[in-house]
């Protein structure tokens, strides 16, 4: 969740004060920051919001890998066309929504704690602003000057699905999120929002970072997985960074921990050519397997994926299960989800929305999930066996997630929200092997050997 | 604590069965592996072992930088000569007992839990095993048939240093240690004891390791962390590690957490040469700071190096203020102690020495410690600051230990036994900071500005 602290790593002293460059490459970019896929279901489908936003404007029927067929990986991909997409939305949204009636009872019950979403995506920026939990990192009228921009959208697009997820999560715990801005003295900032020791929740953070500056070539090679050399005006890039992450650890072992990240990167090099690129995922941490959660879980991100590209789910299902995997245990941290990094096509705008289909499937995914166990009593046991799990949580973040190890080794980071991801409360046992044929055993073999639940 | 469980990175397949070579050199060895400054000591002084053997054969006053001038460090390092020291260790440790009188009464209450080691450094081989915690990691007959190399001096005391330690925490405790031998495939094993939910001791893990086989010239590299370049015959070199340590986790928060880990190395070149060196610390970590603790375990670890060398102590207590200290948090993982690696001089014969003079302070250094807080009350206040503490602990230990990292990155290492040092509960609050003026604030201060305690 601290992908986006890091940024000051040998980054130049003399920190730009100017706000993500203008000018940014707009393939594809029109003029509606709302992804065309999106209105028209909330007004056909008043109450199955959160649902509908996941899975509902499918352009492939469930199960069947249609779609497009541009490839895509390797950062080449081709042309997915999408226009026209908000055209059959509607239509979709209704198919896609009665194939899905299991799923329907969940999203309602989600649906109770619903944020306003109605005037979001088409009010102005001044407006849609006051529905965060706090105003942005960038200042209001810098966002309206340039609200065509991506930086700008996507800024917008963070703090709306912070303010979302937190209002979700606040309406089911009934506590609140203890909200802090924070500046980054290279530039930009954060806005960190924790609600601890809740009655639902042991620890829940949802973090916004936006940061700028002047990153040194090797910096800058660094930051793209696949290592790409670019070339800076003096050895020096202006780069802009910003993201939305989360971890939620209940307090019921029933209900599974959930982590998302979503981040984007612009990177201008000397000839003022700019690198742009996407990055996130969403995956489940459950104490006990729960197949229809795991299955109502995959299925809603592939959905989501599914609008933009039949190979995205199966390729960044898997990607997710290769990163969250604990190797000195030989188990994947959770049941998974999607992951994916270095997304630089087959546009920015196709990028975005694809981007903002998985924000927007965050709440639809967990939110279920979190209301079908909220009264699901546990024993001693079940807490202990939670508590073992945590554990290997924490050495999953310490020992290898990049964020977390990048904002360690970073002296400007801040540390509270890149450690904000750790659990209240963690426990390890030397030897601690669950008995053959009970569920502790049962979960653990799920981890062993990732599935597909989809 | 895991230090010795790395040795399988890029080591070849073709682990060999022989033990740790034979010939290896043996610069001032002598026929008795029984450190010359010890025995003495022990019969002047009954009942005040423990002490004794940490403090008692000085040949630097307390407070002067006397003994050998002869300088050490980057491995050149003059003679120290330490001939005569058993003459002279019965009138100096008197003199040292009498200085520290405060201790003695400390060290006569650990002299309750001592174990019977009279008969320890004489004894044959196999007379001395039977006070093990186990059989050693070597066949008792090959050690007997090369009692006189330092591999066999070596796991001789790094064997009674884990039994010494074990059975005086099992006094202290009433619990008992389980003992889990493990063998390593490509070469070697080990003896882990761990107990777990004890009366005393949350977690308590003493950990042995014997390991051998052949190295690749780049891993023989990298395990020296001054990166000495070694010829391999056809690439291979035959290497041979072994080492003791430890983690004590106590439940009561006034109890400190105590750490330490003492090795040897042996690396054998492709021209029949040998090189050795020793590494090894003790360091403590309270969750409250009590002066009189902190000048008891420094000082004893002051006078057990004065013995050797007047630089050790300062050397090595500045070494070990700089490897535990966590970056991200800018605070040390405790009130430090003594760090040392790579230790190759003034000859193999003294380096044993000064290791075996580290190993027996282990003992004296901390049970005194837990003697004394045994029966302190605490409040719920001061457990969950532990528990926050521990946490710091487990940050330290994931994201900094060379030892552990190492551990978690090779394959054939036994993960249980690299981390048993992980506390058995911990806490991560979001923005913990404690108030102004209170004891926790006091300890925080000690941790981010180290001090000279003796």
């Amino acid at each position: 969740m601290a992908t986006l602290v890091f940024f000051s790593v040998r980054e130049s002293a003399q920190a730009t004060t100017r706000r993500c460059f203008r000018g940014l490459a707009k393939a594809g970019h029109s003029q509606s920051s709302v992804p065309a896929t999106h209105s028209p279901v909330v007004a056909l489908l008043p109450g199955v919001r959160w649902f509908s936003r996941g899975t509902a404007a499918r352009l492939v029927p469930h199960g069947t890998s249609g779609g497009s067929a541009a490839g895509r990986g390797g950062g080449g991909g081709g042309a997915l066309a999408l226009s026209g997409a908000a055209v059959v939305a509607a239509a979709a949204a209704v198919a896609g929504f009665m194939a899905n009636a299991g799923h329907f009872q969940r999203a309602e019950m989600a649906s109770r704690v619903s944020p306003a979403e109605e005037d979001e995506p088409d009010g102005d920026i001044a407006k849609r602003c006051k529905a965060f939990m706090s105003p942005p990192v960038t200042d209001v009228n810098v966002l309206q000057g340039r609200k065509e921009e991506m930086s700008t959208r996507m800024e917008m697009l963070i703090m709306e699905t912070q303010a979302e997820f937190c209002k979700a999560l606040e309406e089911v715990d009934g506590g609140t999120f203890k909200v802090d801005r924070w500046q980054r003295k290279e530039g930009g900032g954060g806005i960190s929002c924790v609600m601890q020791d809740g009655k639902v929740f042991e620890k829940a953070g949802v973090n916004v970072s936006v940061v700028f500056g002047n990153l040194t070539e090797e910096a800058a090679k660094q930051m793209r997985s696949r290592g790409k050399v670019l070339k800076g005006k003096d050895g020096k890039l202006p780069f802009c960074a910003m993201g939305v992450s989360s971890v939620i650890h209940p307090k019921n072992p029933h209900i599974p921990t959930v982590h998302f990240n979503y981040r984007y990167f612009e990177i201008e090099e000397a000839d003022g050519s700019k690198q742009w690129w996407f990055g996130g995922g969403t995956d489940l941490t459950p104490v006990y397997i729960d197949k229809e959660d795991a299955f109502h879980f995959h299925n809603t991100l592939k959905e989501a994926c599914d609008k933009h590209h039949p190979q995205y789910y199966p390729d960044f299902k898997k990607w997710c299960d290769r990163y969250f995997y604990v190797r000195h245990r030989g188990e994947t941290r959770g049941i998974g989800g999607i992951f994916f990094d270095d997304l630089d096509s087959p546009s920015q705008e196709e990028a975005f929305r694809f981007v903002t289909s998985c924000a927007r499937t965050v709440v639809p995914c967990y939110l279920p999930i979190v209301h079908k166990h909220l009264d699901h009593r546990f024993t001693d046991e079940e807490k202990h066996w939670q508590q073992v799990r945590r554990g290997r949580y924490v050495e999953f973040n310490l020992v290898y997630d990049r964020g977390v190890k990048f904002g360690l080794a970073t002296p400007g980071s801040r540390i509270e929200s890149i450690l904000m991801s750790l659990p209240l409360t963690a426990r390890w046992e030397y030897m601690h092997e669950p008995a053959k044929g009970t569920r502790e055993a049962e979960m653990l073999e799920v981890l062993r050997n990732p599935k597909e639940w989809v």
